[in-house]
């Protein structure tokens, strides 16, 4: 019996930068954090400490910030196909640069017109949308080589108010739920959009995959979280063609009513407990059928 | 030398309350998290255990899903006093009550129109507005004793990308900071106010209160953050004539300019590192000189 | 009626120094998170942005990290009086500083002996603990000034799985809480308690402190929580001379037997469920009737 | 292009049990977070909302407290593998269990001698230990069928204050890190190490594991934190030969020196400032060379 080293990746996770673009007086601003992970011939590293291959994190650190100045920020995907190629490209020792992106949101704060404000003020003051996070997830051997894109989003916390329903499952010795055709669902969506290609036209599909997301949700007349989970990623993959592949973790997020019927209350779902822990967790994919193989670019 | 039983309360913390409201098929909904707690004759339950003036907490929490039941839930400061009032007014032994409410906002999802698209669905889908939370912070005597109503918001996160600048200031032997004429400003607000009586208009005076603290934040050239909270609590107190005490934590959360100059670039204040810890702390007050005294309205 | 500046300060918050003390080939290694709160002189900062009487931030977070050099690190009540006067004695316009500190404590990593292992290995090799965090908050007006020092600790996580009754409490129309004579007791404590003057033997005054609590806890037939609270406080008070006031804040960390009588089980105390939220929440203090008024040294 | 269903699977998350075993007056207490997720049969619930071969996440909550009292829970791997077992076995359309658990473990609170303290006290008083968290993730296609049993920890936080270099790295046009042959290596261990098979002493196991990976890392002279890496894993692997891989996880926890150069001090290596983001991340999995290839044990 040997001893081997086994898969293994490095980088610098978390590189909080905030890239401020000025267009005369007005300001745009960009809020990211990036993680870069690379891989390669890293088996003298691991054995004797030999450290000739390794790009230190540090480094990876600096480039985040000097191409946020060189190139600017636009949609995250590009800026992490940026990041990415450049240290297979520019690295012998490189094989692979795993790049994923969270970006924050800012809204300009609106300020009413009159005679008091110089127009200056709204056109560099922001406030933070904490709404859902916009990801990116980029996989390249470089410039020509294998690559991947997924798109995504975090925390999208969205609810019906009705229009669900849960009954018709397996009942055995441990069963006390009842069913019902009529409860609250709620969940928090993390959604993850696999591209075909590396050249898709970011924002337009970000909003429009967003939206297909949102209105599935909405429109779903739900007998099972999975059939509505199902539904969003298919809305996505109808609509945005430059799409194969979606997945979702969505927590079921429960909402409880409440028995007031010692107190001599009804409840017709009108008051609810919402409950942190345990939860449900559906987790699930939708394709296509010609999607091409690609279980690289999800890790 | 005796021992004593000093200042205590006890009470149930973070119940979480949703409400559905249903006028016909259109749902309305309120999400909150309220915590209460009670303090009055508490002697011999610290001494000996003997519980007869306790109030449970499981009870504490049975009558705010109750009274969102009978009462529904308005404004959250409404629904405070109710609250209370109620525990005060009931029980001899609670002499006074805290009520402490976070409101956690939704909007509705929006929906195009098509054929293919019940108007139902809209009616009660939801997502959740990720933005600052609004807080409320009731203290009730019971009817007709001691009462006040300390409304609120917190992370609320803006940023000024300039128009902010910090020099002048005290150089010891430990200084290394060097003074700028131009810098982000970014923080994130947590703003209470307290009100004169216990009956304005809660959802007017909110909103306006919340338009002041941006609009004052985006309007003043800084010099320090002291000076963009005394001007933001100035503004809320100009403009709200049933507000008389504002008080504000704001974090100066650093955005560093980085040194791209090993890069041969230079860094016109184009990107930043956001950096988490340590960071500056702010802490103060702003009132009206006829405002009462009311320590414990903050406690 | 007029607008005025009311309470304020200003502060660094949460600057994280790590000390490593070297005695021959032997370290030691003291881990802080150091929050520092000046106020003084500061209308014309407020009012017109003139920063002449402020001490930047930074400047505070540089003290930190220079003190630590100059002095060392050794109890942490010593280290935050050190750093509290010397803000105010070198600074004419700072009138008051307030320091708060965690301490996180680490063990040495045990080695077993062998010919392999060089000794020098573990003499600098720690694990961190990662139990109750000490803390500690300083109050100093300068030297010979008013001053207070408050020791403590929190999230001391404790439970007793039997001797906990809770019965005989007040009755109303939203009860349903049946009562117990046996339930299971567990909460986080923070406690914090104040000296009576500024020269305690900190270190073994902490470590009989905390084990006061804990015994307290342990040996206490329990009839609420808050009876509880005041034996733990008495208790410190009784053998510690030179505290005065203990103040304590206690989640009741629900643990509720599960009904598994569906399943044709009985559940003698044996299987909880352990909830997250809501939960109970007592805040007591215990004090000594010669205890000096000091409300400003728990701000 | 058709549209299809991909991997799926759902089940409770974060189920929080704990479990009292009472031995005489003697009590014992296991705590545990546990996650189960099934998969199989679930075509028809995704596309049509027939929810017949689902059993619901509410049951799976129910088995858990059931089998806690049932088979009481011995070590984490086999409440693991009875659970896991059990869904597949009593559900035909269930084909695959994934269980994951987490322990936290409790001491018992040391009460000092003396006439006043009654025994059974210190018999069922427990104090959380803070430090890493034990976990267990099984996976089983039935008795008799494919399984996977993996151990692990996490949240190890360990810390050497010398022995640790840096140096011989690739320098590019990025590059701004000095090397060094004197550091702080701290990092949080999140190691996972997999079983050949289903009968291993899993107790004696994981404290051995435990063992080695503290040892590996105190012991190893650092060139690289990928090299101390790779000996912590090796060392479990030539220790326990029930162990066939080990993956860790390990954020370079950066300890920066701080400068006091401006303040006319030196700094050996004593003053570090603890940073948080962005850090250093390093994977890597260690493995025999005989170990069965195993991918889904790991997801």
């Amino acid at each position: 019996m040997a001893i081997v080293l086994g898969p293994n990746r490095y980088g610098k996770a978390e590189t909080r930068v905030v890239r401020v673009t000025k267009d005369g007086g007005v300001h745009h601003i960009k809020d990211l954090n990036v993680g870069v992970s690379l891989s390669g011939e890293m088996e003298q590293v691991h054995l004797r400490g030999d450290n000739a291959p390794v790009l230190p994190t540090d480094t990876q650190k600096n480039t985040v910030f000097a191409f946020a100045k060189k190139y600017g920020i636009g949609e995250i995907e590009e800026f992490g196909l940026l990041l990415a190629r450049h240290f297979v490209d520019s690295q012998p020792t490189i094989h692979h640069a795993r790049v994923e992106i969270e970006e924050y949101s800012w809204d300009r704060i609106p300020v009413e017109e009159g005679p008091h404000l110089g127009l200056r003020h709204r056109q560099h003051s922001f406030v933070r949308n904490g709404g859902e996070v916009r990801t990116a997830l980029v996989h390249s051997d470089g410039t020509g080589g294998a690559e991947s894109v997924v798109s995504g989003l975090t925390d999208l916390v969205v609810l019906n108010s009705t229009g669900s329903e849960f009954h018709g499952y397996i009942e055995d010795e441990y069963t006390t739920l009842a069913p019902t055709d009529d409860r609250v669902l709620a969940t928090a969506v993390t959604a993850q959009w696999r591209h075909r290609g590396t050249d898709s036209s970011w924002g337009r599909s970000y909003r429009d995959a967003r939206r297909c997301l949102l209105e599935a949700f909405a429109e779903t007349h739900s007998l099972s979280l999975q059939q509505t989970l199902y539904q969003m990623g298919r809305r996505v993959l109808n609509e945005r063609r430059e799409v194969c592949e979606v997945r979702m973790v969505m927590p079921n997020k429960h909402h409880f009513a409440v028995d007031l019927s010692p107190f001599g209350m009804d409840n017709d779902n009108e008051v609810f407990f919402a409950a942190d822990r345990p939860y449900g967790l559906i987790e699930g994919s939708v394709l296509t059928d010609d999607a091409p193989d690609a279980p690289a670019a999800w890790n």
